[in-house]
């Protein structure tokens, strides 16, 4: 009865999830916070699925669901924060978010749809195959950082 | 049809939304990172809608609906990184967070079902109803700054 009722929320959750607006930002320092703070938080919640897809900490599906439920939906949040002339700054984002947008956007695609897969996953309740979904999703973020975030 | 997929969504993601465990934070400036970030995604999602309440934005209904979804959400993340210990360093934290954790939890408790009832309200589309729940929920986040974070 729990993990559908779960996945429709989640599914519809992730429908809605745009982030702010750009119009939000007075000053492009609040952009920059904004998406800063979006991926802190994402990071954090995929520390606790990656320590238990790791076996560094015993499985709880539970906490791993909800998390990733957490990530699916904050993942759709920074890229409002990525206003034009927000490169420079408290920032490591390379100026190619802006010049190969087209590309940026099919990596945050991609992003999006991986996260997607893992809370479905997740909420299987099932450890391989949250495992599964995990490699495949942590490869998308490594590889939007490889491309557009300064070391 | 919409909205009462929407209000259901809503009311399971919140049911499930707890934070990070306590265990996820290595150190304790990764708490108070994770907990200043999530308090930063809600404010930004927090200054959509009261723009929109203040007459300081045009009223989109969908924006509003989605801005609440999101604060409704991560307004159950920031407290788990409340860990004992962490009122030093970057943050305004009083130490009426741990001496009077009943008081506390209390206003989290209070500010998160105001901000459930603000998300509740911005989905009816009515300007009106959204900007009567948008005041107490705006008390609740003042409320407990007022006496838990310091100037």
């Amino acid at each position: 009865m729990r993990f559908p009722a779960i996945v429709a929320a989640t599914t519809a959750a992730l429908l809605l999830a745009t982030g702010a607006s750009a119009q939000t930002f007075q000053k492009p320092e609040d952009a920059i916070k904004y998406r800063r703070s979006a991926m802190t938080v994402m990071a954090a919640h995929f520390g606790v699925i990656g320590a238990m897809a790791n076996g560094k900490a015993p499985f709880d599906a539970a906490a791993a669901a909800r998390s990733a439920d957490v990530i699916a939906l904050v993942s759709h949040l920074p890229f409002a924060g990525f206003v034009p002339g927000t490169d420079k700054g408290e920032t490591r984002a390379k100026p190619e978010i802006w010049t190969e947008q087209a590309k940026f956007n099919a990596s945050r695609d991609k992003m999006q749809d991986a996260l997607g897969k893992l809370s479905v996953a997740a909420k299987t309740g099932n450890l391989d195959t949250m495992k599964a979904a995990f490699g495949p999703a942590a490869q998308t973020c490594k590889a939007c950082h490889d491309d557009f975030r300064k070391e």
